[in-house]
C-alpha cells in the first residue's frame, strides 16, 4: 500500500483526490492537512465523506507530512506550493504538485506570468505529469507539475496534429469551456449562485496564465516555438471542461489522415477516447472520470479543422490526472482504481 | 463472481445499475436487455460507457435471460415487469424487481392504485427489498420487489419512531422533493429543460401512487393501520431526493428518547447515516451513494418533531438498493462495491 | 410623478425595486444610496442596468434622502432600517420598510425573534402591507412594514381558510421552498454556485425568524392565537417561493366550500389568481411578477387540505410588493406598471 | 393602435411575442393561432399568462388572421413559413417572419442549405430585419426577414470590423453559445433535463444553417465574399448567447482605432451597449432584453483580435428583434416598448 498525504486538502481538488484514493485499491489515506480547518474533521469540512473518512485535518508541517508518506500531493495555491514543495522533497517524499508551480520548464516564463521562482533548480527535475507525453519520464519522477486543467484539455486536442505537422502553427485557437468549481471554494461574487445561474460569459481574454503552458507543450511537440489565443469562458454548471480549438489544415490533409494521426497518437492511452470525425463529446459523459474524450469535424469550406475535447476538470483537469501520474510513479498499471468510474446522468 | 442480467437496461435505473456493477467486485454483468434499442451497443444508448462496457443491447427474451444469470434485475415500467417476472423465476434466476409489481403484501392495495395484478400468488413470495428492515428474509429471497424512491426515504425517517410508538400515527405528513431523473428518461413537456430550469412545483398531490407503499411499511411497524399525507415536488437538478417528514409527538417524550430511537433502530445499518438533533441532510452530501442521511429537528412550541432525510434517487432510491439487496441475497457483505462511493460537489 | 429613493440599493431587492420602477409609469427614480458602492453608478453594480439608469449611488443620509423623495423604500438589512426609519419619516417622506423591523405589531414579539425594538412607537403606527388584508390601512399609512417572503407565501395561502374557520387551527404546517435569492447578495459558502446547484436541504427548521410573522397575521384572522410549524427549504433555483401548507378540514368541509371561500376572499384581489381545487401552481408562471398563484387539493382520506401557493420572492415576496404598496399610498391602482410583466419560459 | 397577429404562437418565440406586446403601448394583440392547440386558451398553453391575456388559439387560416391584423408576426418553422406568407401579405398585413426562409437575397443559397423555394419572387422584396444595418429599409417593408438568433450576435460582433476594412476576411471564426430554449419546445432527448443539464456540448459544428446568413451579411458590409467558421455549443441555462468572435487583426491596427470604429458605427443604435476593450459581456445582464451587449480584447502577442457579444437568443436573437423591426415599419421610435425592461438577476 502507498501511503499518501494531501497537503492543503480543503479545497475542490483536495475532495477530489480524496473521493478517488478512498476507492484505490493500493493506497492507504494517512494525512490529510488544512491551516484553516486544522483540527477539524474533513468530514465536516465536506460532509458527503460522514462515515466514509475518518482523518482530521492537521495543521501545516512539510517536514512531518513528507515523513508520514510515501507520496504527498500539494493542493496549493501557486506560491504557497512552491515554498512547501522542497521540504516535502528532503523529507523523503516523492511529491505531486497540482499548482502551476512545477508546470513550466522556463524559469522565465514562469516569471512573467506569475511571480518570481523560488526554486527555479527544481524546474530542471519536475516532469510534466500529463502521461499521454510524458509516461516514461513520470514513472521514474521524483517530482510531477500536475497540467493544469485547460491546457489538459487543448494540449490533448492538439497535440496529434502538431506533432504531425498538418496544421498551420500560428493558426491555432483555443475557446475553452469551464464549469464553476475551477474558481475554487474561496468566496467571491463571481461564484455567487444568482451572478453566475442563468449566466454564460468570458473572462480572462488574451491573458488567461494557462496560455503559456498549452504554448510550452505544443512548441515542444512542434520543434519551433508557438503562440496561440486562448480564451476561456464560465459555464453555469459545476464541473466540466469543453475545449474547441481550431486550426487551419496544410494543404491536401484529408480527413482520413487525420483520423490515423489521432488513433496513432494515442493507441495506448487508456484514458483518451477517441470519437472520430464528425463525433462530438459532452462533458456530461465524462463527468467524474479521468477520461478525455476528443472529436474533430473538417471544415472544407474554410479548410481548417476544429477539435472539441471534453474532460471534467476536477477528475482528468486535476486530481484524477494526479492520481494517474502516481499510479505511474509507483509502478501500477495507469488506470488502477480510476478506469470504471463513469457517471451520467 | 455473480453473473447478473439487466432486463431493461436503457433507462436511468438501468444504467445506474450498469454504473454500480461494473465496479462490483463480485459481480459479471453478462446480458443486457432493450426492446427499444436490440442490437445497439449500450455505450450508443449512454456514451458514458464508451471503452467501459462493450455489452450489446440483446432483444426481450426472458427465457434466455433467466438461463445465462443467476441475478436478473428487472428495471421495466410496472405491469411489464410483473409479465416478466415469473419466466424469469422459472429459468433458475433470482430477481430484483425494481418496477411496483412485487411490492405489495395485499393484492388489493396493488388494485386500488395501479391495476390487476397478474401473478398475485408471487406477492406473498416477494420480500420487499428495504435492508434496515427486511434483512434477514432478503438474504433467503428468491424474489424482490426493490423499494420506490420516495418511499425508501420516507420509510427511513419515520421506521423508528413508528415503531417506538412516540408519535401520533394519524399526524404523519411526507413532504418529499425529488431531482428530475425521478421521471425517467422518456419525453414529455414536463422534463424539457426550459419547463423545468429555474422553476419548482408540487405534483399528484394526495394521489400519488407511492402513499400506499409507504402506508404498508408504517402500518406494520405500527402494528396498525397508518394513513399519511405524501406531496411530492420537483427539483431543477437531475438527482436527490429530500423528506421533510413532521409528526405529532406524544406527551414527554425528550431530545434523547428521540436520538436513542434513532441510534438504536439505525445500530447496524452501514448506509444510514444518523446526524442527529439540529443537524440537517443534504442531497448533495449523498449524491451517487447508497447513504440515507437522517436528521431531526423537534419544535416545542408545537410538540411536533420534524425528520428530514436525504437519498439519491437512482442510488438509494433504486439501483444502488437494489445492489445492496443482490449483496444479501448472495451471502456477500451488504455494503459490497457501494460504501466508499461518495461524491461532492 | 412620484419622487422616489430607494436606501439602500445594492441588494437583490434594491435592484429589483430599480428594475420595476423603471418601467412605472408614475414614478421618477431620484436617488439610490449605499454606503458600500457610494460614488459607484449603479450600472456597474448592475450590469444589466447599463445605458438604462444612470444613477450613482448615494452616501447614507437619511435627512437628504428623505428630502428628496416623497416616498423612500428603506431595503437596509433588520436593525439598520429601524434605526433609519425615524429619520427619513421626519424629513417628510413616506416609507415602505423591506426589512423585519416594522412588521410587528407586538414589540415583544420582535423582541423575543430578533432583538430590541429601537422605536417601539412607531410599531403602533406601521401598516403590515399584504394589500390583500390591508389594503385600506395602507391607503392612509406614512409607514408600511412590506411582508416577508416566506410569510407572503404561507399567509396567503391560509388567510382564507383561517379567517373562515373551517380548518383546525393547531394543525397548520408550512413547508416552504426558496431560491437562492432569499438569501441575498452577500458572500457565504451557502451561496456558492458549487454548494448550492444540485443540492436541497432544509434550513433553520423550527426556528426561521419569519414564523412570529405568519403567527400574527393568520392569529389576527382566527381572532385567536395560532401557533404554526414552518420550514424554509433551498432550492438550486435564483427565483421563486414554493410554500405547500397542511391542515387539517373541519368535519363536513366541502370541496365546493373551500373553493367559495378562496374565491370569495380573492374576489377583488388582482394579484392572486386562484386556480381551483387539483390546479397547482408552479414558480415558474409567476417569475417576474407580482402574481401569487394559489391551488389545493383536498386529501379525503385524511380529511387534510393541502394548499400550494407560488410567488417570486423578490418580487411578490419583496420589491413588487412594496411597489403595489406605493401604488395605493399614492391613490393609483394597485397594478399600476406591475401587472402585465410576466416571464415564462 | 397596431392590430397584431402571431401566427404560430405556441412555440417559445410565440410566447417572448406575447410576453413583449402585452407590455407595448402602441399594439392590440387580436389574434392568437396555433395548428396543435386550436380552440385552446393560450394561458393554458403558457400558465404565466393566466389573468393576463385572455386569447384563445385559432387554427390556421391565413387569408383570416391577415385580414384582422395590421401585423402578422409569423412564428413558424422555416418551410411552413415560405407557404403561409404569400397568403397573409396578399390579405393587406405586413409581414415579420421569425424563420429562415425571407432572410436571404440569394435563391440559391436558401435551397443549398434548406431547401427548394417556393416563393423566390418575394425574396428580392424581403428586407433582412437587422436594424443597425438595414434601418431604413426596414422603415419601408412589407415584408421582412427576421434574423436568426446566432447570425444576430455573430454579425453585430463583426459588422464595424469588417466594414472598416482591419481585420482578415478569411480568419473569422465564430464560436457561438446559446442557452437551451434555442432549440424550442419540441421534444426530444436533446433537451430533457436530464441529458441538458450540467453538460456541455458543441454540435452541427462546420455545418449550422445560419453560417451562410452570417456569410450573406458580412460579405455585404465587406464587399466581398467572405467565408467564415461557426460552431455552436449548447449551455445548461434557459436563454441566452454568447458569441466569441476571432479574427485577424490588419497591421498596424490600434486599440484607439478599434474602439473608434465600434463606437461609430453603433452610434445611433440604442440597443447595442458597445462596452469597451477589455470590457466583457455576459448573457446574464442582457437577458429580456433587446441588448447587444459587445466588448473585446486585443491580443497583441498573436496580432488578434477577440469580440464577445451577448444576447437573449429570445428577445434580440428573435421576438424583441421582431417588436423593433415593427416599431420601425409603423413609424414609430424603435425603442417602444422595449428599452426598460431589464433583468438581473
Amino acid at each position: 500500500m502507498i501511503k499518501v498525504a494531501i497537503h492543503g486538502a480543503s479545497g475542490y481538488t483536495g475532495f477530489e483526490l480524496i473521493r478517488l484514493l478512498l476507492k484505490h485499491p493500493e493506497v492507504e489515506l494517512v494525512t490529510l492537512t488544512s491551516r484553516k480547518f486544522a483540527g477539524i474533521p474533513i468530514s465536516e469540512v465536506f460532509p458527503a465523506l460522514r462515515g466514509v473518512c475518518s482523518l482530521v485535518c492537521e495543521d501545516f508541517s512539510e517536514n512531518e507530512v513528507g515523513k508520514k508518506a510515501d507520496l504527498v500531493f500539494a493542493a496549493l495555491p501557486h506560491q504557497a506550493s512552491m515554498n512547501a514543495v522542497p521540504s516535502l522533497l528532503d523529507s523523503g517524499a516523492k511529491v505531486i504538485d497540482l499548482s502551476a508551480d512545477f508546470r513550466f520548464r522556463d524559469e522565465k516564463t514562469y516569471s512573467e506570468w506569475y511571480q518570481h521562482h523560488s526554486t527555479p533548480e527544481l524546474l530542471n527535475e519536475a516532469v510534466y505529469g500529463l502521461p499521454e507525453i510524458y509516461r516514461d519520464k513520470i514513472k521514474k519522477a521524483r517530482l510531477v507539475g500536475n497540467p493544469g486543467c485547460y491546457p489538459t484539455s487543448v494540449i490533448l486536442a492538439m497535440a496529434p496534429l502538431v506533432k504531425a505537422g498538418i496544421v498551420e502553427l500560428e493558426s491555432i485557437i483555443a475557446d475553452s469551456k469551464s464549469g464553476v468549481s475551477g474558481a475554487g471554494r474561496g468566496l467571491s461574487l463571481t461564484t455567487h449562485f444568482c451572478e453566475v445561474n442563468e449566466g454564460f460569459k468570458a473572462y480572462k481574454v488574451a491573458e488567461h496564465r494557462h496560455t503559456p503552458e498549452m504554448e510550452q507543450e505544443l512548441s515542444a511537440l512542434a520543434g519551433k516555438p508557438i503562440k496561440i489565443s486562448f480564451t476561456p469562458h464560465l459555464v453555469p454548471m459545476t464541473r466540466g471542461i469543453l475545449s474547441t480549438v481550431y486550426a487551419n489544415l496544410n494543404p491536401g490533409v484529408s480527413v482520413d489522415t487525420v483520423t490515423d494521426v489521432f488513433k496513432e497518437f494515442y493507441e495506448d492511452a487508456p484514458f483518451v477516447r477517441v470519437l472520430g470525425d464528425g463525433v462530438l463529446p459532452n462533458t456530461l459523459y465524462v463527468r467524474g472520470t479521468n477520461f478525455c474524450d476528443i472529436g474533430w469535424k473538417i471544415d472544407n469550406r474554410v479548410n481548417r479543422i476544429v477539435v472539441v475535447s471534453a474532460i471534467d476538470n476536477l477528475t482528468r483537469g486535476a486530481s484524477g490526472q494526479a492520481v494517474c501520474n502516481m499510479n505511474l510513479m509507483f509502478g501500477l498499471d495507469e488506470t488502477t482504481g480510476l478506469l470504471r468510474t463513469v457517471w451520467q446522468p
